[in-house]
């Protein structure tokens, strides 16, 4: 561990770039997801995607290009976005008469076609999401974490009145934290974000947020009401029972690319990847060993395992290339693969294999009777055992004794001496942006979210010493 | 039909409308995909991408901004979408160095990509499919089937020899056929493009067309061998076995949204949509009839057919509504629903419900005890059925006795006059690309493919009478 804590950042990037999940290329922050990356998003994809359809969701595919003046119509929205636009500005060897932006996400070009779809009560709830490319032009750019170009999905819902829309917003974010801590293995705080770290346009931002190994945020996942905001701006209106016109209340969530970026931070050790099974491309590799080419039956063997993992839905892959078993021992755990089976001719004699689960250490002798039932408990044990883990790590670096300003300072100062990282820390919030913004610029740490269900609860603001209002993670965050 | 062949444009864009598949929007050529038009492409992007992946292909994912120079490269793609793209030129405030392009397909990045991943012969074959979206800046649009951005998959592989990578062109080709006319129940010819015809870019292409209800073809999915000349552009070299550089041969192949609007066009009728029943979002509709508000019971039964229905995993739909059972039937048929089951009080009393396939006329008397079974049935029938009208469509408008420019003529003259549409004509061609350009001048007849099975063979040039080189289906196309 402390090869990684003494430059996660060089680590992360090489470690992606060696478990060949990306590549770079000459546009900048833009990246290509390769075969590995791209087939752990279809898991997340696949999940997603089932757990909307079954609570009333349908997908849409929404125009990519924005035209300027839609985004003019949500005064906090265009602030909050414009910075970062890229802008088609020629098309087929004509200049536009009006600059089109390539969506950064779409509550403007969806408010404007809700407008139309939406007349009277009857209509409502409209609960749709979409899959989509979305660009947000930064300076500072992190594969996964942070590109000029992602994959994403938007969900826009548009409700009778603030009840439904709130009961929706919090329904979608328990649905986010549900899959990142099931599916990923990622335990995440639920919680509020203060008024500054809002979603431009949004009423109220919600937000999953999980601790990486170096001890930085991330915001797995955020879902947004956003009143009646962008009903005014862009005058989606309905005729309600009582025959009046009322605007509509919406909602939007989201969730992207990043979580394969949190994945790695999450799990990923000094070798490499650590990829919970639920979403492995390669859940289990076999390999033989030993003089295993003089002894045909070792990957006979092998091609039974094989067949009987795949017949499960297992994925899996037998290595029987020319390598030795060391470097396929290493790239393979390069790559994250869950578990691994080897059988030598001594194994096969002795009607046994070992077995060997990425996280752990120690290999474990199984009986070739029961393998297969051997390799389906243990992905189903590392899955539970990475959340656990996980949350053990969060816990030790979740700091809740922290009062003052100045013990922050104290504390951070000993975490840089002591090449510990410095973790979360939880502590009371009077309500005040100047004192988030203190906080911040002294310490770079900033609220992640109010937690539902904080460890503790503060009473003292961190910074002025006043009757806290809140109690806040604060973090650095990604 | 009258009024669909009048004036077919029309009625399409009316019934994609209505049937509320679509919305436009103020970018132009840019439409919104509706939840039923979306759902219709997942089904088939479900049923595409299991072939692919069961053919050895992986999905990746690409960066859609693609730098000018890319395009500089390969000088027949350059010339071919050049006139047709949009560029980006401004970003986050600045102007860019360099314009980029958003991808109109991806050829050049890939190749660029591929250059690096690709260097000994262990590394090949690459079989990557991607999903995403593309941009076409063109004057004329048409919902689905010619629009400004679209979505499709493109697939983009690598190979050792020309042998393997045609091998691959024809293997994707079938698949296409395969999907179409079995998910989609459309008809194509297979066949190889004329020069004129071809990718900018291919040595060769390939494609299935299919014939719409107004005689004219679509290109419904194209196959491409494109030999070195893009491993040349791109440098994508290998070391083979004998340890000598040598270029790759790559193809690629695509389908897209415009497959939806094929769908519409090959089995819609005046009364809307009618959808293959493998594709349809609501592949069944119960509707109660007679006096069924005051018989508790109807609805009682209905709700008992919906979960059985539910419970085989087909699409159903319970319209309780307030609307009129005729309004009702309207409706459900503008969305070309397959399968409707009626069910009144008298009905209830026999034990028996009317059971209308969208595509016939009369309804039948179905035993409530085998109403399953029934509806089970008639969509497998449906299914197949659409395949065989289509197909008798399309023999019905073939023209395989045509010899001369003149006879086609001819031909067109009289189909005017006579109201009918005017088809596919089958004929011979020379290979000389003047004769094909003056029959496209003449009668805005193209080359649409030559088959590999054609009805008959032509012996000689449809314009210039000398020895035919091919059998050619000549049409006009969308
Ligand atoms: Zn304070
Ligand atoms: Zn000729």
């Amino acid at each position: 561990m402390s090869q990684m804590t003494n430059n996660f950042s060089k680590w992360y990037i090489d470690t992606i770039q060696k478990a060949d999940l990306i590549d770079y290329t000459p546009v900048r922050g833009c990246i290509a997801f390769k075969p590995d990356s791209y087939e752990i998003w279809e898991h997340i994809q696949a999940e997603m995607d089932k757990r909307f359809k079954e609570t009333g969701h349908r997908n849409a595919y929404f125009p990519m290009l924005i035209p300027e003046s839609f985004f003019q119509k949500e005064k906090d929205h265009i602030e909050g976005f414009s910075p970062e636009l890229p802008w088609v500005t020629e098309a087929a060897g004509e200049e536009l008469e009006e600059r089109l932006a390539l969506r950064p996400t779409s509550e403007t070009m969806i408010g404007h076609l809700y407008s139309n779809w939406i007349k009277s009560y009857r209509d409502l709830p409209v609960l749709i999401n979409q899959w989509a490319n979305v660009f947000r032009w930064e300076k500072k750019t992190l594969p996964f974490i942070r590109t000029s170009e992602f994959l994403w999905q938007e969900g826009h819902t548009a409700h009778v009145d603030e009840e439904e829309a709130r009961k929706e917003t919090m329904q979608m974010l328990s649905i986010y934290k549900e899959v990142v801590e099931g599916l990923l293995a990622i335990p995440v705080y639920d919680g509020q974000k203060t008024p500054s770290e809002r979603f431009a346009g949004a009423v109220d931002t919600f937000s999953i947020e999980a601790m990486m190994k170096d001890g930085k945020a991330v915001q797995a996942g955020t879902s947004h009401y956003l009143g009646t905001k962008f009903a005014e701006a862009f005058d989606i209106k309905y005729l309600n029972k009582e025959n009046k016109h009322t605007y509509v209340h919406t909602t939007s969530w989201g969730t992207s690319t990043r979580l394969i970026g949190s994945v790695i931070m999450v799990h990923g050790d000094e070798k490499g990847l650590v990829l919970p099974p639920q979403i492995a491309p390669t859940q289990v590799v076999l390999i033989p060993v030993g003089p295993w080419k003089k002894n045909p039956a070792i990957v006979e063997k092998l091609d039974e395992i094989f067949a009987a993992l795949k017949a499960k839905g297992i994925r899996v892959h037998l290595d029987d290339s020319d390598q030795s078993p060391g470097y396929k021992f290493n790239e393979w755990e390069l790559k994250g693969v869950p578990v691994r089976i080897e059988l030598g001719p001594r194994d096969l004699e002795n009607q046994q294999a070992l077995m060997k689960a990425r996280d752990e250490d120690e290999k474990v002798s199984v009986s070739l009777d029961a393998v297969i039932e051997h390799v389906e408990k243990e992905l189903e044990m590392m899955q539970t055992r990475l959340l656990e883990k996980a949350k053990a790590f969060r816990t030790e670096n979740s700091h809740t004794h922290i009062e003052t300003l100045d013990e922050l300072t104290t504390h951070l100062e000993k975490s840089k001496e002591q090449e510990t990282i410095p973790g979360w820390v939880l502590a009371g919030w009077c309500g005040d942006d100047a004192c988030e913004e203190t906080i911040k610029e002294k310490t770079k740490f900033t609220t992640r979210n109010i937690p539902f269900n904080p460890p503790t609860t503060k009473h003292k603001c961190l910074n002025c010493g006043k009757e806290a209002k809140h109690t806040v993670w604060f973090a650095r965050a990604y």
